[in-house]
Formats: structure tokens, sequence, C-alpha cells
């Protein structure tokens, strides 16, 4: 199995009403996801809110979708942390429940360069035998991975993927072109929904798209049109999924964290695949108004059935 | 001729070694673009290296390339000043010089909220006869045009299109749905030279890449094939032309003003267009060895023959 | 005369409803500063509202203060523009309407390293006969000057003093005592409203507080404490001169440049210095709500007597 | 006794040739911090590379400093953690070892809005019994704690103090005056090395300078000059260690994390203090150019004798 290929959704963390996770609805996401021919899972990334989550409820959601994917496609797992000691403690953990892969960010809350980041990447790499992925997401981390810190890691075999969450089409793009010109160490996927078409014919390995969680089969479709080279087919897919982006943009004035995730926990309870929308605190639900904007939209890209409302 | 459509190069200002304006060189930079193809011409851009010029040259600029144009493509100039009434005065000088639309960025040195640069944009529209088109470009001016903003005063006439050089796909891929979903009141045309395939499959209406300067040909190429929707010879061009773009990495440890402009003109001059690679103060220019190493790229991707160097 | 030192106001630049300069008010403002017993005048800053004046108008603010100032203290002349060029182009301008020191920002707009804008400098200084101030206002220019670059351009010559609002008092600091050490080639002032008293302390030479066009008289008794070491009158007279800056929170919601330069205007109208507290377009002056609140702190503070509302 | 009054050093963690906590040279910094008169200790902060440290390190040095300093002192300790449950986690901890307060900062990684901080807060205040210091440092966290919600969580008794590392001088200033005007709920200190002066003549309660480490008798004196009111002597006790904060300089070129504690360590291990300057991986230590370069300066302030090099 080749680890971040495809589209790998970042897998959605459900809790029941009283904030516990939820594994009955984590494993009918899993079904949900895995019946649409997604190539991997991706738990605990930000998508996750595995920021919010403790150290019992990560190993949790990892060995649960482990057990659930049984072996079908590659389980990738995040394990955000301040520092590479930190890191490992966690990225073992991972590794012991079954993840195929560890996804590490730069170092949080710590001031370092790029030598000492790339030091990080390599005390991690010494501390599993999994593969490791970097993971570029500067909104959250607040310091951009470099494409000449990338490289350099990919070539001494510290690190087989990253998942850029960066937003940068530029950079993103000369990291694509650089991988290519070294012999492609590294596979090399995007975060964002809205710009896959895009950032496959500009060569991305796979996707790692939030909505996908929501829409799996949408993301499969556009994947198997674009390995197809048929980039009219991959467009209009992504546009239908574009339109289903919408339902993020339905909460108002809520936060970064609240009104994405929220809107991807609505839509699957409309779908039946969640048993509640309920978020982690300190994050309120959307409200009823806000899910049935949501549901409209899911109407309107065929998703929801008039006799599911 | 439709204001921003195709592939529009933002035209280098040429300097003798004086520092003066090269109107010679202008003129052939201006020929060397029109044979090659291109839908239009931006002076007094970022790679124009506006903000360097006075408003004696901005002028001496517009005037030369609209008379050297000869009306053959729809000739765009920049205004970038502080804030509406200095730009109005600008702008009223490039539309007096010929323009066809001026190109506005959002103030500059003020701080202001949306609806001040609503405002601001309003008062330009209202003091200029020929189209205005939003230039973001947050880089630069450290503030990013919002979705709503553009969309808000294109429908209110205000504004005919938008050059983003934001580096933002996902907010670009935002901006395209959402202005398809108005009735595409804007043209909207990216500025980045490496991800003009994905973007023109994303929708965009074309492209202003800096680069275009030195294979304006190539550019229309790729152009040509997203017309035709043939996605793959698109990819495959863009990817010549990102091998080209690294002509903008040779120049090491340079500022982000003296490097990659730096680039285009050293290209140029072995290109036999301009007559000199001058700077403007306080911008060096390029070594006599980064030149050299530019001239191996530009052989590498068919652009100088063995007999030139 | 000595050029920054002491108080010297950012002189704010009254509007008559109609938006052009109100000379006659600025008259008065002038007189209301030079009766307090102020050090010197600095026109054209940020409380200038300089970004929104024309060239025209720019002149005619330091015609008329320098002849109503009538050599009794130093006026000093801000000069925002993109580059160096253009930046000697407004500075010649200052000195011929007898500016005895301009004051010049990082460039903007434009992408420099620390050796262009130190060459930035030197090409202003060599445009002008007058001194040059450096202005660090990392809000507005979005780059912050350093104290190697400063102390270097000290050292040549270059610059005369420094007009530090970047907020950033570890900085400051550091930068007293690295002028300290080089022999004092500096004058280094503070432009922030609440903190006179503490920067004082540590060394600064003196104050540009927008506020002091408020109340001059308040921050010249600072000042006087400050020099005659009693520290404990001078963080009294700050205390009362905070309490006063609360008339910046009074406006809610509005933008940087809308709120607390709309407060300064509006208190000055209260007091009868000013005519109108028109705001430069796009910006909205403040409410009568507002106006009124302000006039309560006026009021506390001891600056607007019962007889007067 | 009271938390966050006075002198509070920030307490760094020593550690061994090989990288474990060296118990022994941490007893012996707490001695010579106790014996030179400082109010309080604050471990497990930025100075104390808590982001490097596991969690059974962190409880170890908490429980080591507490038996140390045996109840002489308040013991503080910081609980840098993602969101507010893994606070809790580590506070809890943190009280079982004895600290008689936690530090905690707004959520990292996550993007939370303003509400969503407030009820972070308010759920680590429910999850521990002793009081709950705010800790603000942009720098790090990446956001901003506001005036309003520190005085609304301090009015609500969610938080008893703040440890403001943010190096905004006017949001000091306003802090303070706010918490003035509300009855001093808060007990609030700076944690800048070079700005004590002048921030106690602002009004702060105390300060948790890194510096102290090295030079805690120094503080001590210009904290007892500042209650004296004693302004002229408190700003030449600053003088002097501003100068011996240029240690923090001599490192060039290292990374936020590597140079300024470095140079503490290297100075405490040329004292006499620490048994090694080892720094966490991948952390380098300093040269022996720049343990030199120290020891000079630490000689020019009186703290190394002759005889000691």
């Amino acid at each position: 199995m080749t680890i971040l290929n495809g589209i790998v959704p970042p897998v959605l963390t459900p809790l029941d009403p009283s904030g516990a996770v939820d594994v009955e609805s984590l494993d009918r996401l899993v079904d949900h996801l895995l019946a649409a021919g997604v190539d991997g899972l991706f738990v605990l990334g930000s998508s996750g809110q595995v920021a919010y989550l403790t150290d019992t409820e990560r190993d949790l959601v990892v060995e649960r979708v482990v057990a659930r994917a049984a072996g079908r496609v590659p389980v990738v797992a995040g394990t955000p942390e301040l520092t590479a000691r930190r890191v490992v403690e966690r990225a073992q953990a991972a590794e012991r429940c079954g993840a195929d892969a560890v996804v590490v960010t730069a170092p949080l809350y710590a001031l370092n360069d790029a030598a000492e980041v790339a030091e990080h990447f390599r005390m991690i790499a010494r501390g599993v035998s999994v593969p490791v992925i970097a993971y570029d997401v500067p909104v959250r981390v607040h310091s951009k991975l470099g494409v000449d810190l990338l490289l350099g890691l990919a070539r001494e075999g510290v690190i087989a993927g990253v998942k850029d969450s960066s937003g940068d089409d530029v950079g993103f793009r000369i990291l694509v072109r650089a991988n290519e010109a070294a012999g492609r160490p590294l596979r090399i996927t995007t975060g964002h929904e809205v710009v896959v078409d895009g950032m496959l014919l500009l060569g991305a390995d796979g996707a790692v798209p939030g909505l996908a969680n929501v829409d799996p089969a949408g993301y499969v479709r556009l994947w198997q049109a674009a390995q197809a080279s048929d980039w009219v087919a991959a467009r209009a897919e992504q546009d239908r999924l574009a339109r289903l982006f919408d339902i993020v943009f339905v909460p108002r004035g809520r936060s970064g964290d609240a009104g994405g995730i929220g809107a991807f926990k609505s839509a699957l309870v409309s779908l039946g695949v969640l048993g509640s929308a309920t978020m982690p605190a300190p994050l309120a639900p959307l409200s009823a108004a806000d899910a049935s904007a949501i549901e409209d939209i899911l109407a309107e890209v065929g998703l929801l059935g008039a006799e599911a409302r």
C-alpha cells in the first residue's frame, strides 16, 4: 500500500453529546469512507480536532480506525506536540496502535531555525519505525516548511511525504517540481478542498480534503478523472464539490475551528453517518438554522434526497 | 478589446546604465511581446518596478507603450499611491497618456476597514472614465481584498476585473466560483508564473506572469492549449516554463525586489531585447556569474541557441 | 534649536466641511500648541493624516505651520512615499517650504533588504540639506528598522534622530542604550501617548504624542517633571493623560485611521481650537454621541469647564 | 504569600551532558535565587525550556523546586499545552507536585475566537484549586490576550494575574490602568529584562525577567529602589542590567530558543551555579568563544572577579 496516494480523508472525530469519543459513529464514518473507495485514512489531523483530544482519546481513535479499516487502506496518524521528544512519545503510541505512518509538524511554541527544524524531524524519524510525513500548516504552526528543508529531509530518508495545507499554490508547484527533479522521493498531497483539480494537474500525488468526510465519492470521482487525464470531468466534479464546500460558509461569525468542522459534522448527522454534531469544548455546535441551511446545500448537490428531510 | 483576457505580461521598465528609462529597449520589449501574440500589456506593475519610478517616468512609460502597441492590444496601467485622491491623480494621468484601464490596490500606509476600502475604489472609479481593475497583492499592500468586497464592487460596476497576486489558491478558487454565480461581472487573472495551468483549469480568465516578458510565446502556447481544453499540453508547457522560472532562484541572498526582476532583465539582455539590465537604485544588478547561470537555463529550455552565447 | 527634544506634537491637519485644508484652524492649533510650551512641531505625520493629502496640500500645510511658528520652535515634516527618489521630491518640497528636518520611513510597497533600506536613507540624505529623521512605524510600513541599521546610519551622519512608533519597548530600550554607547549621535523619541513617563525614564529624548494636540500643557508638565527627575509627578501626570487617552476608545468598531484621529479632532472642536472635525474621505467623522462622550472625559480631566458644555 | 509580586525569576532547567534534568544544579540555582532575595519562582516557563521537556521531566522540576524552596516563596508553574482539557491534566499534575499557582497561555495550534479563549481559561480554573495566571506571549502563542478578555476573567475570579511577555508597552500600560480602575483584581508583571524600571514606574506589580537567573541580586536592588520611589537609582541599576543583557547578543545567527537561554546557561556555568550549559536537542550549546565573550561582560558588570577566570 502506498502512503499518501489518491484521496486520503482527514477523518473527523465524532463525539457523543457528553463530549466523549463516539466509537460507533467513528466506525460508521470509516465504513462511509471506505465504501466510497478512498485510498487511505488520516486520523488525528486538524479536521479530527486532534488539538482538543487527550492522549488517551488519541490512542483510542487510532486503534478503532485501524481495527475498522482492517488493512484495506493505510491509516496515517497526526502527532501534534510542542517538540521532538514529546512528538516521539505520541508517534510511538500511534505506531503501537497500528498507524502505518505518522504525520508531523514543525515544533509548536518553540522558536527554532531551519537547521533545528530539520533535526526535529530526524529525531522523530529515529524514534519510530513507520514512515514520517511532514505536515505543513502555517496557519496553525506559524512557520512554513521550505522546499530546501523538505527535499533535504527526503533525500536523507527522514520523511516520505508532505501534507501541504499552506494554501500557497506557488510554493506547492515549486515543491512538486523540485521533487520530480530529485527522483520523486516524496509523496505530496494538498489539503485544500476546492483546488484539488488544479493541484492534481500541477502534479500532486493526492489530496487530503476535510470535505471528503462528507462526500468521499465525489472526491474519488475527481481523482479517477484526473488519473484518466479527463481534466474537463475533473473540473466539473470540482465545481460540484466547491458548491458543497459552501456549507463551511453557512455559519457566520464563528472561529476557525468552530465553523468548518462544525459544518462537516452537521452534514454527516444529516446524512445519517454521525449520531451527533457535538463539538469539543470550548467550541459550540452550530445552530439548527445553520444545520437546515447546510441540508439545503446537501440536497442541491445530490447528497440528500427529498425523502430524507 | 477585452480587458484582462489571456496572457497580459506585466511589462518590465528597461533602464539605461544611468538609471533613466530606456525607451528604445522598451519599444523592443513591446515588439517582442506583441510578436509572440500576447493579449494585452500591463505597464507600471510590480514587475515594471513602478515603486521606483517618479510620476514623470510613469507617464513616459504609459505614453511610449501605448504608442508602440498602437491599439493592437489593450494597455492597462498601475497606479500605486497611498490613498484614493492621490490614486485619482495618477489614474487620470494614465488615462490622459492613453491607458485603456487602471490597476488599483487597496490603500497603502493607511489603516482602513473594508467599508473604507470599498469607498476608496468608488472614489477612484468616479475619477476616471476607463475601467478600474483591482490589484490584490498582500505581500506589498499588507491587506487582502476579500471575496465579498470584490463581488460587491463588481455588482456596483466599480471594478471590472481582478489581478490576483495573493498566492492564495483557495481564495482564488472561491472568488472564481462566486464570480460565476454572479454572472461573471469580473475578469479574473492570476499573477503567478508557475501555476497558470492549474488556475486556468480552475476558471481564471487569463494570466499576468512576469516571466512572460522573457518567454511570451511559451505562455501564449499554454493559453492556447487551455483554450482547447488540452490540459496535458498545457501542463507540459507549464513544466517547461516552471523550469525557466528557476532563473529567479539563481541570485542568492537578494531582496524580493532585486532577485526576480533582476533575473528577468538579465535574461532579456541575453536575448537581445534589452540594452542593459540596470536596476533602479538602491537595487544592485545581478553578478556576471548569475547572468551566465541564467543563460544556461535559457539554453536548456530552448530560448538561447549555442551560437548566441 | 534642537531637533526632536522634549514634546513635539504631531500636528493634526484640520479640514473644513468641504474636505479642504482649513488654514485658519491650523493657525489656531499651532497657537494652542506653542502657548502650552511645546518644544517642536511635527507636521505631515500619521496624526496629520498625511496619507490622505495630495502633494499640493502637503506643501500648503508645511508653509502655513512654518509661517505661524515663525522660528519659535523647529518644524519637522513627514514625507511618506514609496521609494527614495520619490521621497527626495517630497523632502525637497518640504525643505523649500521651510521645514527644519524631514521625517522618513523605510520604503513602502517595495520589498527591500536591510542594505537597500540603508541606501534608501542615504539617497534621501544626499538629496536634502536639512537633517533626516528616521520614522519607525511597522504597523504602517510593515518592516521594522533595526538597531544596527539605525546606529550605522547615525554614525555615517545620514540620520539625526528616530521617531519610534513601533510599540516595542524592548527594542526601544536597546536602541537607547546602543545610542548612548555610541556617543548619542541620535535624538530618540517615542510616539506613544501612554508610556511617555516610562520611556523618558528609560532614556528617551522626548515624545511625539498625538494626544498632545488635545492637551499640550499636560505633556509639557510631564516633560518638565521628568527633566527634574520628579518621576512621581511624571507618573501622576501620565496617569491623567492616560485617562484622557480613553477618548480614542470611545468610537467603537472604527478603523485604525478613523477612531483615534477622529477623537482628537472631535476634542479640539469641543475645546474651540478647530472649526470642524471633518475627516478626509473615505473616513467618516464620529457620531454626535461619541463627541458627547469625549466631552465627558475632557471635563473629567479638567480640560473643559461646565460653562463650555 | 502574594503570587506575582516583586522579582519572580523564570527558573532555568539545568541539564546534565546527557540531556537529563540536572537536579543538583537545579537545587543550586534555587539557592542562588533565594539567597538574593527574590520574591517568587516561576518554573516551566519559556526560560525553563518547558517546550522541550516531557511530562515526566516537568513534574520532576516542579517537585524539586517546591522541595528546595520549602515554602519560603511561592512557586508558580507553567503548563503549555494545546487546549484546555490537556492543560488541565498538566495543571493538576503541577498542583499535585506542590505548585502554588499555574501559568496558562491561550490555546496553541487551535484557531479560537475571544469567547472560546475565555471559556478555555474558565475550564482550566474549574479544574484546579490553585490560582490561574494568564501568560501573554504572542511570539510563541501567536495570539494576543486583550484587555477586555483579561479584565473580564479577573472580575469573574477566573484569573489572578498576568505575566506579560508581549513586548507591547502601550497595551501593558492600558491593562495596568484598566486593572486599577477595576480595583486591582489582577497582579500584573512584565517579562522583559531591559524595561523593568519603566514598567514598574507605569504601575507593574513585579517582573519575571529571565536574566534574573544570572543576577537576581541586581533585579532585587532595582525592585527595592522602585518600591522606595528612588527612580534614579532604579534607572541606574536597570542600565547595569541592560549591559549584562548584552550576553544574549553574543551568540550570532542562532535561533530564538538557542541564543538567549544558551547565554544565561553559559553565564551560570561561569558563575559556578550550573554544572553544564547543555541545551535540549535539537538546540546546540554555545561555542567556547561565546562563553568567553560572555565572561567578559559578567566581569564588566561586577559578577565575575579576576580570580574566577
